[in-house]
């Protein structure tokens, strides 16, 4: 079966390809320039991703699939949440995302912090289904490991050693 | 990987084997009865799966997993939702719970409704993640099918022409 994945991150075909590629056939954006994504104006992870598939979906055949992610810092009241891509600023590179957050964190003794996931899938203009994970963890002192992609270099997971970027690929899905 | 399944419904241990059994070699409560779960006392679907993943995993070693999930139907304001399960009294049937949904949808016209799925993964007392799964869809006028478990048979979800207890294992997961 054919999934259409409405992003435009290759970051994101490829971790979607490694995570279903057994399963569906996953397209991505990059065949269909014409295609606007829609802003991100929702107000949680749940409401941006539902509207970029129902929005893809009205435009192209079959399933889509879109997804919205981030990082809840609780020391800082939940920030970047939805605003991590652009932490510091519209098209921030991930280090400069980074090195805002760590920059915000020097005086805050709470480092716990959430990765959040969620993923919508749409059909004709519909929405199908919702899938959210949550992972719980915490910011480290230093970005360590070169895998992943986005704040994977500060996020460890509650129960591991390793920063998400000094997993493999598996062990982070 | 060994994973260790908080429930006592041989149902549940029956899909996450479909679902994982290929991944995971996975365990329920039937080999631990001096276990005593939880009480459902969470105000979400959220706080009881938690709640029950993170007090199994106080008992046993390695990674525990627990799930909580339900009918939400929009005409109902959101009910059954967390007391699917015991929605027409305490240990009620599947059938009895279906009937009083029927029953109290008569006079309803909007029979909208979502599916929602929690699982949380816990280890040693501390909860590591959740996974959140909602699917859409609406409940039909007559129970059909017999595949399946709980609200299955009148619950249709959107884009399919079958209830859940028509559909193979496969398709439903």
């Amino acid at each position: 079966m054919e999934l259409v994945l409405a992003t435009r991150n290759p970051h994101k075909t490829r971790e979607f390809r490694q995570l279903l590629g057994s399963t569906f056939e996953i397209e991505d954006l990059s065949a269909n320039p014409d295609i606007v994504m829609p802003e991100e104006t929702g107000s949680t992870f749940q409401e941006n991703a539902i509207c970029k598939a129902v929005c893809v979906s009205g435009l192209k055949q079959g399933f889509v699939v879109a997804d919205d992610s981030g990082l809840e810092v609780d020391g800082l009241s939940g920030a970047p949440g939805i605003y991590s891509a652009r932490y510091a600023g519209t098209n921030a590179s991930d280090k400069a995302n980074v090195e805002k957050l760590l920059r915000e964190l020097r005086n805050v003794p709470d480092r716990s912090a959430r990765f959040r996931c969620v993923i919508a899938i749409a059909l004709s203009g519909k929405a199908l289904a919702t899938v959210e994970g949550v992972a719980e963890g915490t910011i480290v002192l230093q970005p360590r490991g070169n895998n992943g992609f986005g704040y994977d270099p500060v996020f460890q997971p509650t129960g591991s050693a390793k920063t998400f970027a000094e997993m493999e690929a598996g062990s982070k899905n």
